[in-house]
Formats: C-alpha cells, sequence, structure tokens
C-alpha cells in the first residue's frame, strides 16, 4: 500500500508542468494533493519496512487487490477536491474509481472547463489503472484461481508457477514498455492529425487503458476528421488486444498469434457486427457508406473494447442499435488486456460449452472436453469460467433491482449497472452517450462505484473478501 | 402423433356442448375442425399399426416430443380459422402454440366476442399443453438428460430407469388425476365465489397449466373480490408447485415436502419478493394494506409460476416493480409443475455452484459438490443446469437482438423476448399487462412461437433437432 502511494504521488507530480504551461491555476492543489499521499506512502513504507515476514500468500493477494485499487481511489480524489474542480467527496471519488477502474463514466457537466492540470490528473488515473490491469491480469489473477485466468497465462511469456514477486516484475515490465510505447505512438499519430500535444497525449492515456475520458465535451465526436477517428479504432482495437500477443508480434512470432482463438473471435467478432451496424446505419440515416461505415467499426470497437469513447449519438439511430450496442456491453475486449468486462475467452469457453452439452446429451459416457487452441480445457477450469459468468449476470441483476428502487427508469438502470459492471462509460436512457453520471442519486453513485471495482477485480477479488470462507482460519 | 391427434380431436369435442347451450354459432367449426383432426389422425395410427420395431428410442423421443407440439398447434388452429373468430393464420397459429405451450399471450383484442365454444377450445389448448408437461416433466426429460431434470426424477414415485413406455403410463396417470382433481376442485371454488360455471371451468383450466388465458378482457383484474383472487392465488401457487410433492402430500408424507429444497426456495422467494412488492406499492399508490399486500402477491405468483394472470397493470406503479417484476419472467416455477421457465431448482443449483466457487478457489484441491436435499449433485448434472442457463441466456439475446431489428422499441423488445421464452404471458412496455400482442409484425409473432416452443420444451429439446450432432450415423 505504502509503494502504491508512492507511486501515485510521484505520478501526480506529471501534472504541473501541464499545470504551470497554461497557468490554469491549480498547481497548489496538486501540490498538496502529491505532498499529501507521498507523505503518507512513505509513512506506511517505513513503518513496514522492518517487517521480518515478507512472503505474500495467496490470501493477502486478494487484499492487497481489492484495497490497492480503494486507497488509490482515495488518494486520487484530492487533487479534485482541493482544487474544488468536484467538491462533493461522493463526485470525486465516483470520477476517480471511473478512472482507476478505466470505466470513463463521468459526473463533470463541462470537461473543457476543468483547469489542464487536474483533467490531465483525471486521464492519467486511467493509465494508471490500465498498468495495474495488466499487472493484474498477467501475473496476480492467475495465481489466485479467478475466472479463468489461467486459460490465458500458458500464453504469456516467461511465466513459471512459483512465487509472486518475480512473475510480476519479469513479465508486467516487458508489457509496460508496449503500453507505454503504444501511448507514445497513438499520442503522435494524433498530433499529426493535427490535435496539439495536450489532448493527444490526454486521448492516448485513456485509450490504451481503454479508459475513454476525453478532454472534449462531445468526446472523440469533437474530432471530425477521419484520420484521427481510425487511429482511435486502431489504438482501440491494439488496448483491447492481448498484451501478450502483441508481444509476441513484435517478436514477429506469427504462428502464435494466429493460433490464437480469442484474437481471432475478437477480430471477426467486431467486423460481423460492424458490417450489420454499418448497414443499419446506412439505411436510417442519410450518410453515406464511409461514414457509415466509420461510425459503425467506432462504436463497435469502442464498446467491444469497454473503451467508451464516443463518435455519435449511438442511441439516436433506430430501437435495434441501442439494444445491440447495449448487449456489447456485456461482450468485454481480450483477456490480457487493459479491457474489462466479460472477455471474449469466457465467451469462447461458454458458446463451446453449451453446444457441447447437445453432444453429450446424445452420449452420456462419454468425455467431451472443450477445446481452446487446441488444447483440452480442465473441467475445473470450465466450471470456474461458467461460474464467473453467473455471477456476473447475478450482480448485473441486483445491481439494475438497487439501482431502480432509486426511481431510475428501465433503460437507464439497465444501462448504467451494465456500462459500469463492464467498464465501459457510456450507456443507454439517461446515461446514454450525450449525457452523463451527474443526475444519478447519492446513493447510486456509491453502488455504481462498487460495481466499476467488482467488474474491474474480476468479481471474485472483491467478492472473495466478502466471503466467509475467506476468513476462516484454517 | 397419430394418437397425439387422435387425443386432440376428442378434446375439441368438448367444446361443442358449450357452443350448443350458449348457442354461439360455432358448432360446425369446432366439428370440423374435430373431423379433420380424428380423420388425418386415424389415417396415421392405421399406417403404422403394422410397423414391427415399435421400440422407442432416445433420439425418437426428442423428435416426438417436439414435432407433438407443433403438430398438435397445426391442427389446433382450425376451430379459430374455420370459425373465423382469427382468419389470419399466422395469428392462430400464435394463439394456439401460445396455448399448446401455456404462455397466454394473445393476439385477440376482444376476448369477451369470441363465440363460447372457441373460447374453451382456447383454454383447453392450455389444460392439453399442461398434461403434455407433466408427462415430459416427469417421464421423457430426465430420460433425455436434459437440463438437470436428473435432479429432480429421483424424487417421482414409482420410478425405475427402464423403457420410456411404462414409466409414461405409470407415473404420468397418477399426476394427471391430481392435475384433474386440483381442476375440478378450483372450478368449484370459484363458483362458490359467484362466478359461473362457464367462466369458472375456463380459469381453472388455465390456470393449473399455469396458462393464464383468461376468458375476460381485462383477465382477473375483471374480478374484483379479494375471495376470487386469493382463490386463484392459491390454485396458482400449487400448479408452480411440483405434482409429485403435492402427490406426496396427499399421501402424507409430510417428511418429503420437509426436506425438499426446492419447495422451501419457492415458498421462502415467493414470500419475500411479496414483502418488498407489498411495501412499494403501499408507498406509491393511496391502496390499503390489505389491498397492497393481495395486488403484490397475486403478480409475484402469477409472473413466477409463469401464470400470467394479472390483477392490476404492475408497470404503473413505479420504475422499480417493472425492473422487479421483468426479473421475476426469468425465475419459473418448480422443476415437475406445469410451469416455464429457468426453474427453482436450476437456480439453486446456480447460486449454491456460484458461491461454492469461492471456496473452490481457496482450496483449489479440494472436490466441493453441490448439495441438494442433502445429496451431492453429480458434476455433470451441474455442468448440465449451468449449460441450460447459458443456452436460455444467449437465446434471449438474440432474439431480444432479431426483434428489435424489426424496429421494436427496447422495452417492448426484453418484455416480449422473456414472456415467450418463459412461457409467462403479459411482458413489460408494448406488451404490458395492458396489451397484447396482436401489432407485433408478421415475423415477430414466429419469432415469439419458436422462443414459447424453445421455452417450453426445455430448450435442449429442440436445439438437438437443430443440431447437426445429432443427424449423424452412429
Amino acid at each position: 500500500m505504502g509503494i502504491l502511494l508512492l507511486i501515485n504521488g510521484c505520478f501526480m507530480l506529471l501534472c504541473l508542468p501541464f499545470s504551470i504551461y497554461y497557468e490554469s491555476g491549480d498547481w497548489h492543489a496538486i501540490a498538496y494533493s502529491s505532498g499529501i499521499t507521498l507523505t503518507v506512502g512513505l509513512i506506511l513504507r517505513l513503518a513496514t519496512k522492518n517487517r521480518k515476514n515478507k512472503d505474500l500468500k495467496k490470501r493477502d493477494g486478494y487484499i492487497i487487490v481489492t484495497l490497492g485499487w480503494i486507497v488509490l481511489s482515495l488518494f486520487g480524489t484530492l487533487p479534485f477536491l482541493l482544487s474544488g474542480t468536484i467538491p462533493n467527496f461522493t463526485n470525486a471519488f465516483f470520477e476517480t474509481i471511473s478512472g482507476f477502474t478505466t470505466t470513463g463514466a463521468s459526473i463533470l457537466n463541462d470537461i473543457e472547463a476543468v483547469p489542464k492540470g487536474i483533467l490531465f490528473w483525471r486521464s492519467l488515473t486511467q493509465w494508471i489503472g490500465g498498468m495495474g490491469i495488466i499487472v493484474l491480469a498477467v501475473a496476480i489473477l492467475p495465481l489466485l484461481g479467478i475466472g479463468g485466468m489461467q486459460l490465458f497465462v500458458a500464453e504469456a511469456p516467461g511465466i513459471t508457477p512459483e512465487k509472486l514477486q518475480p512473475r510480476i516484475s519479469e513479465t508486467a515490465k516487458r508489457l509496460w514498455y508496449i503500453y507505454l510505447g503504444l501511448t507514445v505512438a497513438q499520442t503522435g499519430m494524433l498530433m499529426l492529425g493535427g490535435i496539439d500535444f495536450y489532448d493527444s497525449i490526454n486521448h492516448a492515456l485513456t485509450t490504451m487503458a481503454t479508459g475513454g475520458f476525453s478532454t472534449k465535451n462531445a468526446s472523440v465526436a469533437h474530432y471530425t476528421s477521419p484520420y484521427i477517428q481510425y487511429v482511435f479504432i486502431f489504438f482501440m482495437f491494439l488496448a483491447g488486444t492481448s498484451f501478450t500477443l502483441i508481444y509476441f508480434a513484435l517478436k514477429r512470432n506469427l504462428k502464435k498469434i494466429k493460433g490464437n482463438e480469442e484474437f481471432k473471435v475478437y477480430s471477426i467478432f467486431i467486423a460481423v457486427i460492424t458490417v450489420i451496424a454499418t448497414i443499419t446505419i446506412l439505411v436510417v440515416t442519410d450518410q453515406g457508406i464511409e461514414t457509415s461505415f466509420r461510425q459503425g467499426l467506432f462504436q463497435v470497437v469502442s464498446l467491444v473494447t469497454t473503451t467508451g469513447f464516443v463518435s455519435a449519438d449511438y442511441t439516436a439511430w433506430t430501437p435495434f442499435l441501442t439494444v445491440l450496442f447495449f448487449m456489447l456491453l456485456f461482450v468485454g475486449g481480450s483477456a490480457g488486456s487493459t479491457a474489462g468486462g466479460v472477455k471474449i475467452i469466457r465467451h469462447v469457453v461458454l458458446f463451446k460449452n453449451s453446444f457441447l452439452e447437445l453432444k453429450r446429451q446424445l452420449h452420456p459416457a462419454a468425455v467431451i472436453p472443450v477445446r481452446i487452441n487446441g488444447k483440452a480445457v480442465e473441467r475445473k477450469i470450465v466450471f470456474n469460467v461458467l461460474a464467473f459468468i453467473m455471477i456476473y449476470i447475478l450482480i448485473f441483476i441486483v445491481g439494475t433491482i438497487l439501482l431502480s428502487a432509486m426511481n431510475i427508469d428501465f433503460d437507464t438502470a439497465f444501462g448504467a449497472v451494465a456500462t459500469s459492471l463492464g467498464n465501459v462509460g457510456p450507456g443507454i436512457g439517461k446515461v446514454g452517450p450525450l449525457n452523463n453520471f451527474a443526475e444519478m442519486p447519492l446513493m447510486g453513485k456509491w453502488l455504481l462505484s462498487l460495481l466499476m471495482l467488482l467488474g474491474r477485480l474480476e468479481l471474485f477479488t472483491v467478492l472473495m473478501l466478502l466471503s466467509p470462507h475467506f476468513w476462516k482460519k484454517n
């Protein structure tokens, strides 16, 4: 926790140059926030430095991960609160945890009025969250045995199932370089499209994290240039791809990529839905074919990768696209990317298993396993994946009922819960692409914050702490 | 198929007395329909009488069940078509399959204007459907290994896992007597409340089948007497209870009932949701506590048992109850009752398994089975149940997307698909409690008809016929 706060405090300092350059008058708020965070971090670090037992156990993993995200979000509210940008604590916490969970749901009505330093911090929370997710997905969750993440681990480079520490440092560092490299590349390509450095780097930070915070009120719809929109699409697609796969691509190990079922399904799924969306947009609007294709592709990639940028109000076209795009909130990107949600690999396991069940009924004595990338998946892992999806749906249902009990209408409740749990950002109804979460009731904001955390930490990490089994000694 | 048509033709004749007594002028339409059905049935029967191989195999089971329901529905349209009550074939088929699947979704705008004989046939289709479901649930589906129905079979009286024939006749007959007895009892109790014989028997037929067709335009809301509404509630509750459990109750084998987890969950679930609904109704309306309780209980029991009678427009109260009652469309009654939907027992397996998954993650080496009624459930069956629920949700999603592609709005598409697949009847939006399915587009009616069939036959029975595995020789 101490180390996390120290890192967080250092990241806050990165906002100072923007604050000073733009003379946005928020430098003291940032400096104070950083000071407080660094001080608390230092105290925690020193207090625990001389503890003898430094071995991390499995149980510690659940606690560190969940508490880590909460503590980061708590201290992350400081710049918003101290600068007066978001004076209300609930709102500040909602905005910050929406950042660290890379969700991108916002309560800000006028984003462009926010001081530049603070706005940069807002984008940074997502980028830091994305960094955290990479470690989590590649090194920690598989060790905790969560929701079929083991499936994916076999693919990660340089992993041996030993202690926690060496795994984190080795693998995560390689993937962080990729993450950093892609962020720099996107910043450059956006600048080539005529966007200034500040807006380019902010959008690159939130794209690679599949977060979707924008520095513009209209999100990416602010930029009408097709080139810029295609750049966004390209980098969102990459951010929703497994980072280990990108690593293999850079190593020119194309066999790994060709043999990867999740990537195949991810690409084909986006292609198919884009074709459907393009045709629909072409029919119901008077836009040309290129615009329809671009709008369709943008929204599909943005929702599937759980980024949540919008280049158009997709709920205004036709009820069909509202329903279709609502369903996309439940897809999620690839495992091992920064994307949230259910994830493609789980859907693949789910579909394969469902169809094999028909075969199993006809041949009850035969053992018919699910195969991924040509290998039979352990029954235990299939079970785990199914349980994950079930609990995901249960939480979605309970969340929707609770939110509607706060007098939120049918569409809005469904949309808000689905988009928070899936870490997407915009929903439908009153939290649609053109609106934000400012009007949500107080309790609703806390509920949605919890859902973002649950979704981001693959449910089990948080639920485990609520389970009586966990706290039993033995 | 021949036998089924002969039975169907005979049942049609039961409508004649009402037709003649009320001089409703539909006797010739009924007589012709019965004649055609009996003739075709007789031809089929005679044509296959001398076939040597009369053994029914597992594969035949899937075909007979699916085809049986379709053939019954096709011939069941005759009275509607020939009498001119529903001149359009699509509408007639929708109404008939909604009957045989005990769904209760209707395209009739003025039910009270339908000739009495035809109206009785409409109620009878549900009752016949209910009879079919009892055989299916107790004798056929478990043998086909469908969706965890094996769980329930262990509880059925006098079942030995041998050939198909003796199982059907022995067990089903006992349960049919109960079904018939309860229908007679309800008819009597409704008459005691002042309803005439015709309306009483019609409502009793559709209550016991958890169908929900009414002879009144306003459904049960037509009857304002609390006594009558409580009678409906009582018999809906029984119809949603496992008939084998009622059999044990009549045998005074109370141990079986006390030890039955599904019944416990079924009762407690209804009680809890009713309390929530009652309080909500009390707060948002100016109704008294008894009325609020009765309205709440009525709607909850009606939706959980998938009957679909309405005693009030539940979507008019508050968005919270709309969402809550929408979710109830996914619950379903007990296995072994006439209720459709997912069924309580599957939810019990789902919940237990999900929570055990947390325990399994902490102790990866331990074998931690789901227990129902104190016994460990085979992993294969748990798998089967999870696959069932997943496919249910997949079909719900695909159905909603397809329906919304026909330009149906978000709420209506969700409601229509959920209520059809769950065999309930009324949905939300434009197919809410006060509306019907008349305005659905043509293709939408066929889609919903397919969903009713899928839901009623526990998905796998129909899906199996669409699977390439099924048609492979060996």
